[in-house]
């Protein structure tokens, strides 16, 4: 059996991969008379007359729904909703193994990203929060922006903010590993989609100053007319700020950190050479990086990450998200603001510890139990420093309720 | 502590009564790369190329939305999409308790019927059919009329048809009682409503020839201008072929059979005196039923049926909807067609054994466990005899795996 043959019996002989369950006993008339006809009443009258008390009486704050469009599935392109439910089947089992959170599958059969905002905003009495996903730029941009000001809960894209929220913690720790200071490097980023646009605001908003962004037409500098949209523009503003024109192989002489979000092969061993002393690399781009780690560190890289469970420092979006909804939802935060994002890196990095940091190991692995609680408990006091919780709780505890959940479901 | 209390209770404790869960383990790197990246990338190829295929790589066929506006909820009016949470939620564990259904809660934020359509219509790639909870006539009949045309999958109103199977079940078992043929009884119905017009269809269907429908404003009868709809004007070219106008107490003079679907109290002794011979009455109002079952009986009635559990002969909907989507999923119905609602009408009169047939016993209980695969059955081989199956299935072995179900389960 092939690792396709794999996949795909098990997608077959499990019809898939999310049930939904009762969490209360439904074994006489008893319980029917609490559950539904005629005590459901109750609670129906307490929302109805206050609608916040729908995250009292029913499961909506711990229901996450995981939305695309399926427009921009994994490494497949544009494969539309019905394509998408697997992968999106698959990020609520993620959510519910690692955050304790009930995601469920809203695959949208629309690409008109209006439409897209309404269904979700018309869901509103059914999800506390909502994880976009797999939705292509800069389409994903737009939906992200328009729900946040109208959104009744959390709304984050985690292909934007998650990758972003992983990589600064895997460059927090490379920098440690060279010595260097955020403030003081030299970044190219290489793509500029969902991810390359939230990593580079990110690293921005931890300190970084001199970044370069590139796209498949080059260095990204403002007043570029080629190949241009809103948000490269809006970028151009505050990177690149040397205006330099070129390609990327330009962009990376002298550059301290590549950080790849694009395509296989975009980056040579001659291009790591040019970069300065001890580079990082991470190469990113998912089945195939942009350059091989063994290729990398031949050509002097000092820490290479890849998005890849087959080399070391893997940049998995599975260590950031399920964290950072189990402590919005746990603080009842209204948004998940960048303080919430950065706090989630820094309880990624610090994981690692000054014992165990190697060129070899920035970046805790996906099944280290640690980090959720940990991100959970950092994001939850970061919504009550920013403002947007809604309940006050210890993080202590959010970091304690999800161990035990762990120590139950093994 | 009072049933209001315990209620409440419940739901607050458990934060609800629904959680999404895995069907697949996720303990470690080789399960993540079939569940999740990689490998999740097979079937979504797979998909991308048939999009029929979602139905076998995930678990969209047996994915059911309880759609409701909250428009008319239970017993509670138009309370919203928030406030009717608990029931869909509600829904959701009877249909995965009695049907090994999984039902999601969709609480649509509008009353916008076209935009529910669009909106449910959106969500084709995730839901392999729909359940219409709880909205109000008549926008309810327009909304499912609108997706049986354009969903890809069966569509079911079960305020109307669930409600219109166990009527029928019951009234198939009681005319049993009284010695009489449907064929030949005249029966008033008294709503005009979801359910009343959906009782009337199915039992005109099964040979009902006289039959006069009541709403607030007395008999329906073909020309009346006062209070109509286009629902009404179709249902009255059909039914009181005498034109009667009057009340509902001039409709119940001679009749044989009392349908209520109304409101407490709208039916006195005296109406019932006034009934043919040994009458029927169903008096299904919630909570509070048209006449109670001691004053029906005590004024003549031979059988009494109602909405409660606490009196004999609940009309539950309980014994349908489960079992009715159990046997469309498992025969790929695309489509809930009369000939399988009829057949799941008999196969719950059916349980009840002509030994065990009595006037306080013309319905089997919620939590007989015969019902669910006998049902399920019947749907399923009618499903493949009105030629809406997409699959060929052995119908005992469809009640054979939902028995199955309730062993492990239990």
């Amino acid at each position: 059996m092939t690792l396709r043959d794999d996949a795909l019996k098990l997608h077959e002989d499990n019809k898939g991969k999310i049930a939904v369950v009762s969490k209360v006993p439904v074994r006489n008339g008893e319980d029917l008379s609490l559950a539904y006809s005629p005590g459901v009443a109750e609670p129906c009258r307490e929302i109805a007359q206050d609608p916040s008390l729908v995250n009292r009486y029913t499961n909506r704050q711990n229901l996450i729904a995981v939305v695309s469009t399926g427009s921009a599935v994994l490494g497949l392109g544009n494969i539309g909703a019905r394509a998408a439910m697997p992968v999106m089947e698959g990020k609520g089992i993620l959510f519910k193994t690692f955050g304790a959170v009930d995601a469920f599958p809203i695959c949208v059969d629309t690409q008109d990203s209006d439409k897209v905002v309404e269904l979700v905003k018309l869901l509103e009495p059914t999800f506390g929060g909502i994880n976009l996903e797999d939705i292509k730029a800069p389409e994903c941009f737009y939906i992200e922006e328009q729900l946040k000001k109208i959104y009744d809960g959390p709304v984050f894209h985690d292909d934007q903010h998650g990758t972003a929220v992983i990589t600064m913690a895997g460059l927090i720790n490379a920098l440690k590993v060279v010595n260097k200071e955020l403030s003081e490097v030299k970044i190219v980023v290489n793509g500029a989609g969902a991810a390359g646009m939230a990593i580079v605001k990110i690293l921005m908003s931890a300190g970084l100053q001199n970044v370069i962004m590139c796209d498949t037409k080059g260095t990204i500098y403002e007043g570029r007319t080629e190949g241009m949209n809103t948000y490269k523009e809006e970028i151009a503003k505050s990177t690149n700020r040397e205006l330099l024109k070129g390609t990327l192989a330009d962009a990376l002489k002298g550059a301290d950190i590549f950080v790849g979000v694009s395509v296989a092969g975009a980056v040579t061993p001659e291009m790591v050479q040019s970069m300065a002393k001890d580079p990082i690399v991470f190469a990113q781009a998912n089945p195939v990086p942009e350059i091989s780690p063994d290729e990398a560190k031949a050509a002097g890289a000092v820490v290479v990450g890849t998005g890849r469970s087959d080399y070391p420092n893997q940049v998995n979006n599975v260590l950031a998200f399920p964290g950072i909804f189990r402590g919005a939802i746990d603080s009842g935060a209204k948004a998940i603001t960048e303080e919430m994002k950065v706090a989630a890196a820094y309880a990624i990095a610090n994981i690692v510890t000054s014992e165990e940091l190697n060129p070899e190991y920035v970046l805790p692995k996906a099944f280290d139990l640690r980090v959720g609680p940990a991100v959970a408990a950092a994001v939850a006091q970061a919504a009550m420093d920013s403002g947007v919780a809604t309940q006050t709780v210890d993080p202590q505890e959010v970091a304690e309720n999800l161990r035990k959940y762990y120590q139950l479901n093994q």
